[in-house]
Formats: structure tokens, sequence, C-alpha cells
């Protein structure tokens, strides 16, 4: 088998082989492809695409360069989800214990990486004693349990999409639907659950910014997990707004919390209604999604959602008195408001702008050398579609280190677009690919 | 200037600058962009084409990654000659001589290579004490004072082409026609002269099989010597067999000598009459090529081209006795005959398998570190049209190595189509773009 024939065989838009595929993802892996063949492929495939049999064989040989996680000690259904990434989002930390509420297992791994905020591992570091590293045996134990654990990726998961993917970061190759869904699906299947519910965001704060590009990807990724055997659900949900009100990291833990307390904004309570809904009714536990969302409902109104979330923090060591005292949380030193210089309405908000605002107050990281500031970040006090009158504070920047902190405001007061009319409501749940 | 962003714009079908175009050739040059964003670029370019404007700019930035030589000592309108490339191609030892006895000055730099048989150079130093390496000095007083000189390339030609061109041949970017054209006219462009006559062959011997491939890459080069400013003539000839009946080092520069004296076959006389009379008229030596090709005719017929052979090879040290006496010339100790097994005529002839018998037999290098066997090759008896009957000799097989020799036969056997019809004539020359 050699590379240049298959170079040559995607430029010219043939289909590429069970044998090719591995070849190149094992060989590539292995040091024994020079990276300017393997992006010369991948320009090739940003071309040409790759149809669902060979998405389906990438992604299987990504999963296959690395560890596969064997779950099996868990009894029942586990379920995993994913979300492509967004401004705000800490669904995970209401859906798991939603989720493990209404006795689907939760056995998540989760990672930490550059962007707005840290990664969930970073922000369930903002609970005091908390730990996300923790060996096999104790995280099975804790999701026979507990009925939900989520860890830091320790294992070695999918080392070829590590290095496939900083080489399309290099190479203009990221954006194809067959290559994204590859990276993401082939982590997603080696992590060992047995169904999988995806949330693919569009919209100005997305990697993917169309409702069309959206769908294309989550019908391609629900169709690899099905055809990997794993009962898979996408949902396609609005990212032109960050979700919820809360960006940052202990910020996001508050504001989950307050959601498992009734207490939350209404679109991440919706979101994780649904998204918590899916994962149940995939987990076997409901004969709908519909169904598996009253139960969501159920588990949040009396009270089991919370206490699975208290189980899984005393299971991991973290300190539940957090759930009741938020002044147990990392404290900003800093806090700035930003006001509207308008009356009207919110009739926008540039999402990215927001998310770079987050990550410059000290939220997130640039590098992968750079620290995270727990308690930075920003709390938005009005969303697309409210009134705003001269004056009225639009969020709040909070921090330890002044200067970003006022950085951040200069930058977050550019986000906001006001208008004197209502804007239209914006959907929030775009559509459900079952 | 990024490279990332070079991709992405060529990725997307946008049309290169000439800072950003030029930026991608010295980097790459210099070893500052990776072979990996390299062949991205190339990949992306193999899709998405580059338009006239950015092939003339990629040409000239390559051309100027190295030494442009000036041959302003010579006086006149110098012009060169280049060959895509066949076999049995050895116009040069004709073309050269005939237009420096109608006035036209030929200082021309030639490779060695890979391939069926020698380079041009090589093939020269199947001359007794022909000297294929001579100072600049030399060089220009030889053309000077007897019309044309013909040395071995030692500048420091394109060297960004023979980088690019490496990467390309390994990471299936090199069928494209923008790419040809910059890597074929940034050395002919460098090499200082004034006009230019391109020889691009299409049929089952050539680089380009179909017409239409050859008579775009030919335009496309036309244009860009245009664009550069000197002079430059197109012929789109066929290469559906050998031309001529030689192949191999010293069998071709005996049949180039046979050519010069009026004797030559068919096939080889007219082409070198058209280029020849191409090279006259874009010389300035003649109104029209068809006045050009009448004093190429004349320059045979009187021997005044046959003088300038003897000329250029006593110039360079070459014992011109060999114009006589072709035992003077390195000969092979192993002769076999291939013959033929039917009645009928030569349909065709697959004139890529006899370019590898020639290099089988020792003609030709398939590695850098090969040694040529001067005296090995193929005397084609019979060509397409001919009239064979059973047990005639089809061709001969000459070397030093008698495995290679029968080795060498056994394939050229494969290479001859007999079949009971006259098939229809090869046209030899079939477009000249001006």
């Amino acid at each position: 088998m050699n590379m240049l024939d298959i170079i040559y065989k995607k430029r010219d838009g043939g289909k590429l082989s069970n044998e090719e595929i591995r070849f190149f993802v094992q060989s590539y892996t292995d040091g024994e492809i020079p990276d300017y063949q393997a992006s010369a492929l991948l320009m090739a495939i940003y071309f040409n695409g790759l149809d669902r049999e060979e998405t389906y064989l990438l992604t299987t040989a990504m999963k296959n360069s690395g560890d596969v996680i064997d779950l099996s000690e868990i009894a029942g259904i586990k379920v995993d989800k994913h979300s492509t990434g967004g401004v705000g989002d800490k669904t995970t930390f209401i859906v798991a214990p939603i989720a493990a509420a209404c006795g689907v297992p939760i056995a998540k791994m989760s990672g930490r990486g550059l962007g707005f905020t840290g990664g969930t591992v970073d922000k369930m570091e903002s609970i005091p004693g908390f730990r996300t590293s923790l060996e096999k045996p104790e995280f099975i134990n804790l999701v026979n349990n507990a009925g939900l654990s989520v860890i830091g990726q320790t294992a070695h998961i999918a080392p070829a999409d590590k290095k496939i993917y900083a080489l399309r970061d290099a190479t203009a190759t990221v954006e194809n639907v067959s290559l994204i869904t590859s990276s993401i699906m082939s982590k997603k299947l080696a992590s060992g659950s047995d169904a999988i519910v995806l949330d693919v965001k569009c919209g100005n704060g997305a990697f993917l910014e169309s409702f069309e590009q959206a769908d294309e990807l989550g019908q391609l990724m629900v169709d690899i997990g099905n055809d990997d055997g794993k009962k898979t659900i996408g949902l396609i949900t609005d990212m032109n707004q960050p979700l919820g009100n809360a960006i940052g990291n202990s910020l996001e833990v508050i504001e989950a919390i307050e959601t498992l307390k009734g207490k939350g904004p209404f679109d991440i309570t919706e979101l994780s209604l649904v998204l918590a809904g899916a994962m149940i009714y995939v987990g076997g536990k409901a004969s709908s999604m519909e169904e598996g969302r009253k139960m969501a409902e159920d588990a949040l109104q009396n009270g089991s959602a919370l206490e699975k979330f208290k189980a899984f923090l005393s299971g991991q060591g973290g300190d539940v008195r957090v759930i009741d005292d938020y002044s147990l949380f990392p404290q900003a030193a800093f806090v700035k408001h930003v006001t509207s210089e308008e009356t009207g309405y919110v009739s926008g908000i540039e999402t990215r702008v927001v998310g770079f605002a987050s990550q410059h107050s000290g939220a997130g990281r640039a590098t992968k050398e750079d620290s995270i500031d727990m308690a930075a970040g920003i709390d938005l006090h009005k969303k697309v579609g409210d009134e705003v009158a001269l004056g009225d504070v639009l969020a709040t920047v909070y921090g330890n280190d002044l200067a970003k902190v006022e950085l951040a405001a200069v930058e977050l007061k550019k986000a906001f677009y006001i208008h004197k009319d209502r804007p239209q409501a914006i959907e929030l749940i775009k559509k459900i690919i079952v």
C-alpha cells in the first residue's frame, strides 16, 4: 500500500477502501507518512469529500488508533453527551445529574482545552476539593454507586485525531464535514458509552454559523454514531447569543446549580430539559424524547437531580456546601458594569465578541501555558429581546486582574446591538435528528 | 504575510496577489514554510487552478529564485528550444546547427536527468572528447564564433522549481497545467535566451496523452513566454510512436548526423525542419515560419548545417571524425533482433514500452546513481503503417550487458501491434501556437 496512490485516488474522485483509510491513519499516527503527504490528502478530501461509508471507516480507524474504553463493568446503557461548543454552555453539569436521577448511568470524560472559558474539567475544578483525575476503578465505582461521574481525559484516546487535527489547523483543511465528524466521533466512540446525544450549535457564536452546515454535520455525526451501533440523536441549537447569563468557570457552575434548583434562566433550563430528555430516551428509560423530557422536568422539580449533583460532588471530593453557599467559590476582586447608552431592545449579541471578552477577563486560555482565573467571566443582565433603558446594566465583568477586567468591559460593550424595535424571538432548538 | 491565509484564499477560489506568490516561492525555497503547508497549497491549486496572471507571477517568482543568465555579450536574438519529452527525440542536435547556419545564435543549457535514455548532455558525451562543461566566457565565445554551443546546466537555475517539483512528485500535484508551465518556463526564462520554441508532445509516449491537454499546456506556456517579453511559439506534435528510428545515446547522435546529411527518417527530418523554421522566424532571420522552414531546408541541402555541427563539435573538444566514421562511437557487444510473428501492418506502437525497453537495455537511468551504457538502445526497423511479414525484424536492441539486452528485447516485442489492415497515417504536427 502506497500513500501516493491513495492521494491520487482521492484527488481523482475515487472512493477509498477500508484498507487504504486504515493504512493512512495508522501509518500517519506512527510517523511513517510525512506531513506533506497527509496534508495533500486532507486537501483532496476537502475538495472531493468522503461519503458516509468512508467517513465511518475513517472515524473507526481514528478511534482504534488509541485506547477504546471498556465500561462493561457499569450496568445499564451508558449515555454520553457532546456539544460542538459555544459561549456559556454549562449543560453538562445540569443534564448529567438529571439523566442520572432518571436511572441513566453517566460515565463521562471531558477535556480542558483553549477557548472563551476553561473546558468542563477546568470549570469543575472551581469547586473546592473537587478531583477530576480518578483512576478507572474509582470512576466505575462512582458511576455504579452515585449514577454519574465526570473526569478529565487521562486515557490515550484517538491519538490519530490529535495529530491529524493539528495538521488540519495549519493547512486550511478544518472545514470539511467528514473530517469534523471523524474528529468528534472518533473520541466519542472510543469513550465507551453506549448511546450519544449531540448538541450541534449554529449561529454567530458557533464553529458553524449557518443552520445548513450544522444540519449537515449533525446528520452525518448521527449516521456515524448509529453505524457504529450506538444509538445517537442530534439537536441543532441556537448559538446567536450566549447560553444562559453566566460565562466563566465558577460563574457557570453556580448558574448550573441555580438551574438544578429550578431557578435557572429560561434558555439554559429549556435546552437542558430537551437534552436530558433525549439522553433518558436513548438510555432506554423513556419510550420517547417527550416522555424523557417529562421525567427530566420531574427530576428538577422533586430535587432528585440536585441530589445526584450533590452525590457527584461528594463522590469526587468536592465541598458540597458550595451548593448553598456560593461564597465558597473563588471570588473576583474586581467587578465592572457595562451600561447601555441607548434605549430600546437588545436586537442582537455578537456572541464571539462576548466569548473573547470572557477569555480576556481571565476566564479562558489563549495558549496552553496560560493559567485560568476561576472567578473571572461575565454575567449578562440583558439578552436578545430584552428591553433596555439608557444607563441600564447590560452585563457585568468579573476578575482578579483590573486591567483585564477593564479591557474585557470595553470589548463587551461592542457586543450589544440596541434597536428601537423589539426583535424577532430566537428559536432555541432548531431541529432534532433522530 | 501568512502562509495559512494564502492556502485559505486559494482553497476558497481566490486570486493570489504578486506579493502572496512571491512570499510563498521565496519563503518555501528558503525553508521557512513547511512542506505540509506547501503541499496543501499545491493541492488547492490543483483543484482551483491559477489564472494566466497568477501563472505568470508564479513562473517569474520561481525564475528569480536563482541565477538569471545574462547572454547580452552574444550579439543577436538568442533562441532556445524546449521539448516536453518523448522517446527518440534528438531534434536539438539537428535544429541547433540548422538555426545557427541560418544566423540564429544558439546558447543552450541542457540537463541529464532520469528517463528512457540519457538527457541531451549525456547523449553528447557519447562523442569522444566532447566537453559539456564549459565556463561562461568559453561558452559565450563559442556562440559568438561558431554560432552555437550546448552545455550542461551548471548555474543555480530556478532552485524553487527543484524543491517544488520534488514535493509535487510526492503529493499527486504534478498534473496541473499552471504548475507544469511554471516549472518548465521558470527555467527557460532564467536561461537567458530572447525567444523560445516549444515542442509539446502528446500521445501514448508523452507526459500528456491527449491533444486537448497538450494544447492547453502549449497555449499557456506560449502566453507566459510572451508575457515575459520573449517571443514564443509552441508546436503540438505527435508522440504516438518514437521519433525517428534510434533510441539511445550514441544511436541518437548518429541518427542526428544522418539527418544533417539529408539521410534521416522522414518524421525526424520533417519535425526538425518545422522546429528550425520556427526558431529562424522568432530569431528574426525570416519573416514567417514558412520562410524559416525553406531556409532550414537549404541549410540541410547545402551542407551548412552539417558544417555548423562540425564547428560545434570541434569547439567543444569533440572528435569530428565521428561524423564520417560511426565506429568511433562506443560500440555494443550484444545485438538482439525482435521479429514479427504475424503478417500485416504495424497498427500501433506502445511508445512508453519502447522507452522502458531502452532504459532497461542500459541506455537510461532509473535512479540518479545509475550509469549509462552509451552504446545501448534500440533501432526500430518498422514504424506505424509499415508492412511486415512473418519473421521480419521489427527492431534491434543494442547493449553491453547480455541479460539487459535480452530483457529489453522481450519487453520490446510487446510494444508492437500488428493488424491485417493498413492503419490511418499519424499526423506528426498537430498544431502551431503563435
